[in-house]
């Protein structure tokens, strides 16, 4: 049997048959400490291959500078991603790429993948540990990331894979995620990434008593939701009032020994004292945000990994999305319509994206965004978002700290909060509230050509970012 | 969310959409204990469904009884199997079916079904746990089988997945083998089968000094074979004579302080205590053999589930039986160009398969044949086997109780063997003394119309099986 272990990078590359024009893809478990989307590019482009499409997860603020470079020496020619943090998405709504960057979602990216949408020729996967079969999992080795939740799309339809370690281990490794019979080739670099980077700047709760008021009234949304008992299933962002939300709502579940099925998504140290309390029997992990996740991963079997396929794609046989009861989001905009924008700043400029927002909104029995009703000075709550990224008919609630808002759709929502007492607002109130402080926004100048488009997790188009003048 | 649980086995069924003229598939891991085949077969002709395929990773004789009356009454007329036991076997030797029943190896039915050779229109799979989506697994529950191996390929792939169950557990399930993105239905019933009849009869060592001779000779070949050394990887059927020479391999590894890498296949309770002793640092599991390996599998994490993909398929981009330095396997025939016959007895009758006999003796470095000279005065090493299950290409040694056969091919162990005094001897030699024992058998009588297809694991058809007269 020839061996797929190969001497190095370029060697991968040539093995695996890449040329100008193909796809290549990466999975972003290592977040801003990841080295290897860097690293693969720039091989590929001292090897003189242009026009490829870069399928990435999510991109980040490390990837910006090179990948900058990349797009403008035409290596990089098209981006499918499900984020993409300020560094590259400023450039991106400067005008940098000329065809459109495509936004998907973490449940439509899987889902775009198997079905063919989105063809990979050569999929990369960093993987914290992996054998020379290219057995590998993200649990152990020096970079170890937890999770490797989003690559295993790639790893199971890409024409080619290569999985890139630095931590090569005798073969059989314990515990793969990902079995050698997708792999082609593996390579071994002296180092994958900075474990450290892997942390999000957002995941730690907030101080911010806007903030924690923002939470405690989350918390009480979800007590008289008629949702919150035995086999409860909860999913939160990495956002710091989303954290506080769920350690209040941890509280809760303690004092009325309340235990929940399981929490989902990507994994904070949070959900995982939650598990470690008995509030959840399970944890469904696709996406470790902290250290204390990725040891738990490694070490707690109720602790479990999902592939992006069971975290949320609609073409799955189901997904574990579709069984939430509550989700709790974020949101840079939400509009009287409860549409959310979670891509582009105030500027309408590039600076996030879906990620499993509009997956978990739409499966979760309760959707709720948790979000200030003016930031900088600026009104959060609008008449329309500049950017449509979950649509409204997903959402049933907005927290603000002055009142909470009920999506009409959710009458008997509405009741029920009403009834236990809460500030429940109408939508619009919020916004004349919001407007009333920071004054009427200037309206954003029309934007130019189309930069971006937001791809909903079915697989239609819901909005068109534009270009925005360069600053 | 649509529930996925179904009130009964017929309505799943509906819902699936089987019709007459479909494909449906079952998986083995309950073996002579499964009741689900039988259960599945049973409503489906009530429902009067006709002229199905039946893929099954293998048929015992539990299966026999119904099975001949589906046959006769044209519900079942085409199968796909890789191992049929004597029960039905003697039936369709005998002329039961039109359609010649088609032979893969355990490598090569999922290549097959991956490829779209063999595509099914609905998978059953028996599983021991499962809950309400389908996550679901062998190690656990009251029919635990331990490995689901040969399942993965069927759920994968099929367009759709019923998973049956005894024992419904909350969502989610901890450590669930195949995720709910496969499955579609999932049905209760009080019993998928008895854990009892998973231990096949053949999985004790021997107590014959025939078989016990060979078991230390087979030993002395692999510690002469320059394999016996730290990394070492071992496969062994379940035959009394391969497991006495795991007994034997047990004690040498010891004595001469040799870690292996791991052992695979189908796991007995033997290899269990091989891992345990530290023989091997893995064992990579497609089928538990025994309730002591379901035990292991369940709570020993280098006790590893692997896939029939993982564990033999050619489509995949590896395979573990491509790593195996040493196979044992047995034997109903050998001829002198080292070719053999498992799936037909001196009759010229089915009374077996291939199962991972031809995939495990392609991949391994050291394919070894264990098998007496002559068995109920009847020679076992024959000018020409009557059916051809592995290509004597692919064999490298005949371990007899007169004497070690080398294949000419191999010119080098044959000279490690003789220097080290083992008793190697040609071939047509050990063909001549089994005969001056038991006299030249009479050759079978020209066989009728074919029966059974062999089909090797790259998809070709390397031999056919024909009609016997009933007896």
């Amino acid at each position: 049997m020839q061996s797929k272990l190969v001497g190095s990078m370029r060697e991968a590359i040539r093995l695996a048959g890449l040329r100008s024009g193909m796809s290549v893809s990466f999975h972003h478990h290592l977040r801003n400490g990841d080295y290897t989307l860097n690293m693969v590019l720039e091989q590929i482009a001292e090897m003189g291959i242009r026009d490829l499409t870069l399928n990435a997860s999510s991109i980040f603020d490390i990837h910006a500078p090179a990948l900058e470079e990349h797009i403008r020496n035409h290596v990089v020619s098209r981006i499918c991603t499900n984020y993409m943090s300020a560094g590259l998405g400023r450039r991106i709504s400067e005008g940098l790429m000329e065809a459109p960057v495509e936004f998907r979602t973490h449940g439509g990216r899987p889902r775009d993948i198997a079905l063919g949408v989105t063809p990979i020729d050569v999929a990369f996967v960093a993987a914290p540990t992996a054998d020379c079969a290219g057995n590998c999992s993200g649990k152990y080795g020096p970079s170890a990331c937890g999770s490797l939740g989003y690559a295993f799309p790639d790893a199971m339809y890409a024409k080619k894979v290569v999985v890139i370690t630095d931590n090569l281990v005798d073969y059989p490794m314990q515990d793969w995620s990902i079995p050698e019979i997708y792999v082609d080739y593996v390579v071994q670099v002296p180092a994958i990434g900075n474990p450290g980077g892997i942390v999000s700047g957002t995941t730690k709760i907030t101080r911010d008593p806007v903030g924690l008021v923002m939470a405690e009234r989350a918390v009480q949304v979800i007590q008289n939701s008629g949702l919150l008992k035995d086999g409860f299933s909860f999913q939160t962002g990495a956002g710091g009032a989303s954290l506080a939300a769920a350690k209040f709502l941890m509280d809760v579940m303690l004092k009325e020994k309340i235990q929940g099925s399981f929490a989902s998504g990507g994994i904070t140290g949070y959900l995982v004292d939650m598990l470690n309390a008995g509030c959840f029997r399970s944890l469904m992990d696709v996406q470790c945000f902290d250290l204390k996740a990725v040891e738990s991963i490694r070490s707690n079997p109720a602790h479990q990994e999902i592939s992006a396929m069971q975290y949320a794609s609609p073409s799955a046989a189901s997904a574990v999305v579709d069984r939430l009861d509550v989700v709790i989001l974020g949101a840079t905009e939400v509009d009287t319509d409860f549409n959310v924008n979670v891509h582009t700043d105030s500027n309408g400029s590039i600076m996030g994206g879906s990620g499993g927002h509009s997956d978990t909104a739409a499966g979760a029995k309760l959707s709720m965004i948790i979000a200030p009703l003016f930031r900088a000075r600026l009104p959060i709550v609008t008449d329309r978002v500049s950017c449509i990224s979950t649509p409204g008919r997903d959402v049933d609630v907005l927290v603000t700290q002055r009142g909470i808002a009920v999506n009409p759709k959710n009458a008997e929502l509405r009741q029920r909060l009403k009834d236990a007492g809460l500030p429940v607002v109408d939508i619009h109130e919020l916004k004349e509230i919001a407007e009333r402080i920071t004054g009427r926004p200037e309206k954003l100048p029309e934007g130019g050509r189309p930069v971006a488009k937001v791809i909903y997790r079915d697989g239609t188009q819901i909005d068109t970012i534009r270009c925005v003048a360069s600053k």
